[in-house]
């Protein structure tokens, strides 16, 4: 099978066509996006929802939130990050699976219909976790696209998955909040391979690959520019598969949080990795028959006090 | 000699009230800044002036600078830092000294002329440089007063100096700009000194030391909120020696770029260190008979040239 989206194997960076629609389902009456909103989706790569939970949803998402964050042995293990050469808890993955209320979260109508209706399918989540970017010493997180991981990593076929993160602090200009290259996610963006001079590489970390290079980064950034949303807790930013993003670092005190959600269309499901011999663990991409969300509707609290 | 603001001593942090007014010449019709900018300088400790300079001479000082940052060589080899780990340039001190330009810039009476009113006094540099922070990898810069270091290394005895960023690329929320947390220079934050128990810090270098403590941080940054001033090239921030600030990091590829002067009151000029054996060099803090500054009118253009 001929790779329409092959990275990583070539010498030099390329801007690729994107072969796959960004809406995939036809925006119609009814829709739970508005028309503009869906316009302005496919345009820009994202979008940011405000006021979609009430206060007491919010509080109750918090509250779960630290409990998961206080009491890391109750989960697996693999599934607890921490931050580069400290201890503190940077991620914990498979969220929507280890907590009663984040799988919840994942299957409310108010987000999975959009996933749908956006992805033109029914959904599973591909990946879930609770980010934490601690105050004083949180570290940058550098340009990328997902798409381009799961594609090689984890074999995703096709561009029809979308990820929302969900705000559980407040996101201000200074405690670095996502920021996106709007409009990148129209094309994509190799990245560049082992050369036959650079095979001293091959001992290198995995993280380093699937890095874009700065002059494709600069160029993007200066015919798109950058856009970094902020909003106090509850906004959910939805961002397309293949946007290109990332994050500075944070030296305020205010801590960032966020319960991430990554929604890819059922009839995309994970194939053999496009680029690596071994699969990523399921935690980090979840694999085989996909656990279809049945969209959830009424207050958080109600059915996981039940 | 009793020592108003000790630092660096005590097993706790403290605020210490600040014993020196933060606007030293009293307001009057033709100061160099209005009744307004005065009171907000002295309420906030920072103050942002647009438009002091024309597109002509912006661009003289963007060509100046881009000359220094390409002949390194051409320098005093000690007054050049280069980003830690890097071969790239972050900074070039005592700029006014070693580029006529930055010279005649230090001299404006657009700047010197508010920093005579503003610190009551005749002023001289003592610290300039050329800030360049590059895109991508640009790395944060912790938080920190610039009077506790200048007092405890330098010897500046009283609070009553004040620096000034004048902007050479725009800054934007996005590219790590200048953050300051208003108000914070009303107060002193003592910095924590080695405990008994801490005496293996010793061996640490020296800018494991002054740095504020998180609970103090915290407490000015939720009490009074943070800025990040952005603008476009030319734009100059001007803040007090004791306002709390930092940066964080920059992935962006927009780079940042500042000629940074820092202007003392003539009649503050420095004595012994407060808390260090020895001096720093004279290119980081000048020693010495105060080189006053006579304020140059006219186009910056006009005298480089001649």
């Amino acid at each position: 099978m001929q790779d329409i989206y092959p990275s990583r194997h070539a010498q030099a960076a390329a801007f690729l066509p994107r072969l796959d629609p960004v809406v995939h389902g036809g925006w119609h009456e009814g829709a739970p996006l508005s028309r503009e909103q869906a316009a302005q989706f496919d345009r820009d790569g994202y979008l940011v929802l405000e006021d979609m939970f009430s206060d007491e949803e919010i509080a109750f998402l918090q509250g779960e939130a630290g409990t998961l964050l206080a009491d890391p042995d109750a989960l697996e293990e693999e599934t607890v990050v921490t931050e580069p050469g400290g201890r503190e808890i940077r991620s914990i993955f498979r969220i929507h699976a280890q907590s009663r209320v984040m799988g919840r979260l994942a299957a409310d109508e108010r987000l999975a219909q959009v996933a749908r209706f956006l992805l033109g399918d029914e959904v599973y989540i591909h990946q879930s976790r609770l980010n934490y970017k601690p105050g004083f010493q949180g570290k940058e997180f550098y340009w990328h696209s997902d798409f381009e991981t799961w594609h090689v990593e984890d074999g995703m076929p096709r561009m029809r998955a979308l990820s929302m993160s969900v705000l559980l602090a407040e996101n201000t200009p200074h405690n670095g909040p996502l920021m996106l290259i709007p409009g990148s996610h129209r094309s994509f963006l190799t990245c560049v391979g082992e050369t036959p001079e650079d095979h001293y590489r091959m001992s290198l970390k995995k993280q380093e690959y699937g890095v874009p290079d700065e002059t494709s980064l600069a160029e993007l950034a200066h015919e798109h520019g950058i856009v970094a949303p902020t909003g106090k807790p509850g906004t959910v930013v939805l961002f397309d598969c293949n946007v290109m993003h990332g994050s500075n670092g944070n030296i305020t005190p205010f801590p960032r949080a966020n319960a991430f959600l990554v929604y890819n269309a059922v009839g995309n499901a994970l194939e053999r990795p496009f680029g690596a011999e071994k699969p990523r663990p399921d935690f980090i991409a979840a694999r085989g028959d996909p656990d279809r969300i049945v969209p959830v509707g009424g207050p958080l609290m109600a059915e996981a006090v039940a």
